[in-house]
Order: C-alpha cells, then structure tokens, then sequence
C-alpha cells in the first residue's frame, strides 16, 4: 500500500472489523436507532443492515469483505445484511439526509463528548463522521460537509474507541440506559 | 475445547484482544490511571502494563499470546510488557488489595453504569470484574469475591463495549475529559 496515494488512509480492515463490532453491538443499534455506513478512500459506500452479526474472528471478517468486494451483497441472494456500492461521501450525505453533520479530529474545537453529543440529542436526524483511517486527517472536502468538527481529547483516540464512546454518550443523552433496564 | 469442563469459558482470544486494545488505548490508562489483568479458567494471570502497545492485528496478537504463555514474560528481557503467573482471581484481588469490588453480570442489580460508576468514584482503590467469556456467567465463587453485582442493561453486552463504557464512564466522574482538554 506505501507506494499508493494517502497511504496512511489505506489497508487496516482490522479498525472497521473493531469500529463495526462496536457499533452493531450497541444498545443503540438493537433499539434500530443506528444506521451504519462505511466510507472507502475508492468512494466505495458500505452499507450495514443494522441486523447484520458480523463475525467476531479477524481471519473470517476479512474473508466476508473479500467476498462483498467481489459479488457487491453479501449474501448474495435473499435480505441484504451488506452492500456495497459505488458513492461518494457526499452523495452519501445527500441521500440519507441529515440534520446535522458533526465530525470529529484533533484538529476540530475542544469540547467533551459529553457537550458535543449534547448538541447532536437536539437534531432529529444526527450524523457522526469518523476517519477510520490510522493515520492523517480528513481531506478537506470531508471537512466541509461537516456542520462542526470537535476535538475531544487531546491525543488521538482509537476509532473503535471513539465509536463506542460517542454512541454511548448519546444513549445516555436520549435516557436510554434507564430505559432498557425498566423494560 | 468442547469436551473440556465449563466449555463455554474457553477457546476466545479475540475477546481478549478487543478488551485489551480498549483498555490500554484510553485516556485513563494514558493518564496511569488504570492496570489491568487478564485471569484464565487455569488460573493464570496476566499482568498487562500499562506502557504496552499491543498488536492490533489479531494473528500477531495471538502470535505474542502464544509466545507469552512458552516465556513467561514478553519480551523476555528487559522491562516486562505482559508477565504470565499462576494466579487464582481471589489471590490477585488479595495482592491489589482493592477497596471496592464491582462485577458487572445481568444477573447483578439493575443499575446503570453512570449510578454504579459514581459509586466507584468515591473509593480509593476500586476494582471491576468483568467476565471475558462468550457464554455462561461468573461462578459462585468469584460472585463472592465482590462487595457488588451490577447489571446495566437488559442484554448481555460484548465484553470490549461493556470495558469501554466503564473505562469512558469513570473518566467523566473524575472530570478527565475536561482536564485532559484543558492541557
């Protein structure tokens, strides 16, 4: 990949195998309240059922992309649990239409998650960006699609940790914690 | 693994690996605030430090966990990254010497994690037990070892979500976030 242009973008499957297992385990995506994509540097748009249990193994995640790549759903025939198609993260955005897009790097203004997630609670449809890539920032034209970039901590956090901790945050925002647990 | 005693127990490094990953990447970590241990149905205990960086990748990870369990310590000279004993879970609670012991189980009281976490927050040197495994829950014995069994949602959640949202919660009761921006 070093060869490749922004290749410090490229080739880590293992930070959205991480990124994806926290994000479809989450209370937030079993109330059907999260809708997952993932954003290739190719433009290529992966599109997540919210159903789909993705596997836990490193080894057999990479061997179910592959075949995404290759075939374009997986599985191939009945309801889709992945799709992939070609899209530009600005199509992206225009088609599912969000309220408010709010993306997150060192380079945005500080503010806790807490405060940040805050805002999100109050817009009916949020959108969160996250650079799933291990290193580099986003390309400008990523920035401007945002409403608000924010910096929560002062060194990089991990991107599944970041996930996690943003769709947490925003359970404990809409009460949801107390909510399941009165179920 | 099957046919071996408490089966479900067994055999999931890569439970292992995510819960390490979130762990050691957060900021209280970082900030020196955290040390974790990894104890084994065999009773081993894993000493992790907390400078250690590692392997994202699941292959080397396993790699190293192997190598870890033929050595004893990795690397084998030098400052110790991962220290491998024999260990019962209650002889490494009596060398930590805790002052407060929380387990996390849906067995446990309903209560969620901001309430159990502020409990947390008043001790001096408190502990969590969380259970590493796929399947079944705490024996009777480590239930025991804790002065609280909490349960903070109605279903169980992935062991590497369940340790980042305590990890993250904790931060927030000691005002981490906020100190770490300010810097």
């Amino acid at each position: 990949m070093k060869g490749l242009k922004e290749s410090e973008k490229r080739g880590r499957p293992d930070i959205v195998h991480f990124a994806l297992l926290e994000a479809l385990g989450s209370p937030l995506n079993k109330e059907g309240l999260l809708r997952v994509f993932v954003h290739t540097i190719n433009d290529h748009v992966i599109s997540v059922n919210p159903e789909a249990r993705l596997p836990k193994n490193y080894n057999r995640f990479v061997g179910l992309f592959e075949q995404l790549f290759q075939l374009g759903t997986i599985p191939p025939t009945g309801p889709v649990l992945l799709r992939l198609e070609c899209q530009t993260l600005s199509q992206l955005l225009r088609e599912t239409e969000p309220h408010y897009v709010m993306a997150f790097s060192t380079q945005g203004s500080p503010k806790t998650l807490e405060k940040a997630v805050s805002k999100l609670k109050v817009k009916e449809r949020p959108a969160v960006i996250i650079g799933g890539f291990p290193h580099g920032d986003f390309s400008e034209a990523t920035v401007k699609l945002a409403d608000e970039v924010v910096c929560v901590d002062v060194e990089i956090l991990e991107v599944w940790t970041l996930i996690s901790r943003v769709i947490y945050e925003y359970e404990c925002a809409i009460s949801l914690p107390t909510r399941r647990l009165e179920k």
